[in-house]
C-alpha cells in the first residue's frame, strides 16, 4: 500500500495521531475490546457531569421533556451488538487524498450497546403531524467549515421511529466511556459513525429538513464542488481480513510460512446480510468465494469469513478481500460505486494485505 | 505547527492509524480512562490464552519457576499511579524526521496498575552471583530492522530489584486489557514505554549484557548511524498543557474568548519531582512560571500545574510550556539536551498551540 499517496500534510497527521483506528489483527475479537473500537472526535471530548447534565427533548412535539440519566436508565432497557464505521473510512486511499482525517481500513469496530429505546420516548413526547426530521445535539463544540458549532445531525422522522435506534449508557456491558459520548450517544445500527451522535444533549424535532453544517455541508457523495450530492447513510458493504503471519515492524508487510492457511476475516452492510466475500492472492486479478459464517451476533453486526489458501509456493502475493450484500450492494467496481467524491467518504477500495511467504523452517 | 514537516509517509500514516495517542485535552483527568492512555504496538497484539499461559522464570537463578496467572494474583498486591510515555513521543517534529510511529505529542498517559513486586518473584528464584542483566521477553512476533524476533527488553540487575517494578494484572482497577499486554506486563515507574513489556511470557537472568534487538540497535541516542549511542531509560521532563477554547476540526487551532483564562496541564519526569513548568505566550520569546501543584497521586504519576492567563487583547497566540526537575533536567535546551537522534527520541520540543483570540460574544 505505500508509495501510492505520500505526502500525508501534518494536520492529518494532527487528526490520525489523536483518533484512533482499530488494528486490524483485533478483527480476531467478535466484540471489539474496550480502548480498541474506532474513535473519531470531530473537537474535543467534552467534560461532563452526568450529575447535572439533562436529555432535553423538544421543538414540534406535544410534551417537551428534561430527563437525567437516570430517568434514562429506568425506561424498558435493550442491548444491541452494532458494527459502525467511520463514513471515511478508506479516505487516505482515494486520489487525489480528500483532506481530512487520513483513514486506510482500520475505522471500524463491533459493541455491544445497551441503552434505551427512542422511538417509546418520541412516542411519549408527542411528536406532531407535520414533523420531519429529528436533529440530536451534541456536547462537543468547535469549528468547522469556518462555522462555530455544536456537533448536530439529523434522521427522517420515520427513521427515527425504527425500533433498533437507542439512546445508550452502555458499551460492551461497562458504563459509556469519555471518548465513546458518555453519559449518553444516540447509536442507528447500520448508519456510518456521523450519525451515532455522541454526548447527547438535546433531541429537537423539526417540521423542516435540518440545514446544519454536518449535515448539508459534509458527508455528502459530491462529484465536485458544485454537486450538492447526496447524503451518506447507511455503510456499504466492506471485507477485511486479519493479516496472516507476522509483522515488520515499519511496513506491515507480513512473513508467512509455506503450507496451508485459513485466512479469517469480518465483512458487513449497513443494508442487510452478506451475501459473498471474495478473496484474492494475486492483487485482485482472480477472485475465489470465502465461505461466510452465519450471524452470531444479531442483525447490526459482522459475520466472520474464512478461506483456506495454500500459496503455490515461496514468494511475494498481495492478498485482498471483498464484500457484496443481500441487497445487490458490492463492494467490487460496479457502475453506481461512488468512487471518489470531494469528502472522500465510503471508499470501496479493497484492503491490500502484502506478503511474503518463506520457507517453512 | 503544520507547514513544518509536510510529506508524512503512508509507512508513517500505516503506523499512526493503528497506533493510539492520548488526544491531549485527557490531560483534564487525573487518571487517563481506559482507551485514552496511549498505545504503541511493535508488531501485532498477540492472542494469549489466560489459562494455558505461564510466565517462566529462568536462566541465571537457583530455583527456576513457571507461574500461573493465579499464582501471580495470590502473591503480595501493589498498586501504583505511573505516567507512561512513548520513547519516540515528538518523533515527528524533529527535522529530519526519523521514520518511525510519527508522534507529535500524545504518546503518553497515566493509569493506576496493580501487580505484584517483582524484587521478591526474583529473590525466590534466588538470582545468581554474577548475574548481570534480567531479560523480559513478550509474546508479540515480528520482523524489526531485517531481524525475526519476540519483543525483548533487559533492566540490570539493580533496576530490576527496584521495589516500584512490578508484574502488572490489572489497570485502573480493570483487568489488563488485551493491548495493554493482558494477561501480564512489566511495569517499570519512570522509565519510557520500551522498558514495559506486555504479554509477558518470560524472565531470564543473564551474567552478561543482553545483546537483543530492542536493547542494543534501537532506543539509544545516537548522533549518527556510526555512532553506537547511549540507551534512553528514564523519561526526560515534558509539560503539556490542555488547549484552552474551542478546536477548528481540521487545523485544531483554537478559538478563545478574551479575558482572564486559566491555562491548565500536566507535567512529568522519570528523575524526581517537577521543579518549576514554564509557560510562553509567544512562541517561546518570553517564559513565566506557572504554579505547579503538589503530587497527589504518589512518585511515579504527572503533577499538575496552572497558569493565568489574561491576552492583551483579540489577536494571534502561540502558547507553549516546558518543564524542569528537581534532579536539574530541563526541556530547555540546554547543551546536553538530547536533541535530534537517529532514532527520534526524547524530543525535548515544547508542545506549541496556536490560539486565536476574538471578542467575546
Amino acid at each position: 500500500m505505500p508509495d501510492e499517496a505520500d505526502g500525508v500534510t501534518m494536520e492529518e497527521l494532527q487528526l490520525a495521531t489523536r483518533n484512533h483506528g482499530m488494528p486490524v489483527e483485533a478483527l480476531n475479537y467478535p466484540l471489539t475490546p474496550a480502548g480498541l473500537h474506532y474513535l473519531l472526535i470531530h473537537f474535543d471530548i467534552p467534560a461532563v457531569d452526568s450529575q447535572t447534565w439533562r436529555l432535553d427533548v423538544g421543538g414540534r412535539v406535544a410534551r417537551p421533556r428534561s430527563l437525567t440519566i437516570t430517568d434514562l436508565r429506568a425506561r424498558p432497557q435493550m442491548t444491541a451488538a452494532v458494527t459502525m464505521e467511520c463514513a471515511g473510512n478508506g479516505r487516505a486511499l482515494f486520489h487525489p487524498r480528500p483532506l481530512s482525517q487520513p483513514w486506510l481500513h482500520e475505522a471500524v469496530g463491533t459493541a455491544e450497546w445497551t441503552g434505551t429505546p427512542l422511538a417509546a420516548l418520541l412516542e411519549e413526547a408527542g411528536v406532531d403531524d407535520d414533523a420531519v426530521e429529528v436533529v440530536f445535539t451534541g456536547l462537543d463544540r468547535g469549528l468547522d467549515g469556518g462555522i462555530e458549532q455544536q456537533y448536530e445531525r439529523a434522521l427522517s422522522v420515520a427513521d427515527a421511529f425504527r425500533p433498533e435506534v437507542l439512546l445508550a449508557y452502555q458499551m460492551n456491558g461497562q458504563p459509556l466511556l469519555p471518548q465513546h459520548g458518555a453519559p449518553l450517544r444516540l447509536v442507528t445500527p447500520g448508519w456510518y459513525g456521523m450519525t451515532n451522535v455522541k454526548w447527547l444533549a438535546a433531541i429537537t424535532v423539526l417540521d423542516e429538513p435540518f440545514a446544519g453544517y454536518q449535515q448539508q455541508q459534509v458527508y455528502r457523495l459530491r462529484r465536485d464542488s458544485e454537486d450538492p450530492g447526496v447524503p451518506v447513510s447507511r455503510m456499504r458493504p466492506r471485507a477485511l481480513m486479519v493479516p496472516p503471519g507476522i509483522p515488520d515492524f515499519y511496513t506491515r508487510r507480513r512473513l508467512v510460512p509455506e503450507g496451508r492457511h485459513t485466512l479469517t476475516g469480518r465483512a458487513w452492510s449497513g443494508w442487510g446480510d452478506i451475501a459473498s466475500v471474495g478473496v484474492s492472492v494475486d492483487d485482485g486479478r482472480n477472485w475465489e468465494h470465502a465461505r461466510v459464517e452465519p450471524r452470531d451476533l444479531g442483525p447490526w453486526a459482522w459475520q466472520a469469513w474464512t478461506f483456506e489458501w495454500e500459496p503455490s509456493g515461496p514468494g511475494e502475493y498481495l492478498l485482498s478481500c471483498q464484500a457484496q450484500d443481500a441487497a445487490g450492494n458490492s463492494q467490487a467496481g460496479e457502475p453506481e460505486s461512488p468512487g471518489w467524491n470531494v469528502g472522500g467518504y465510503a471508499n470501496p477500495a479493497p484492503q491490500r494485505v502484502p506478503v511474503t511467504v518463506v520457507v517453512a523452517g
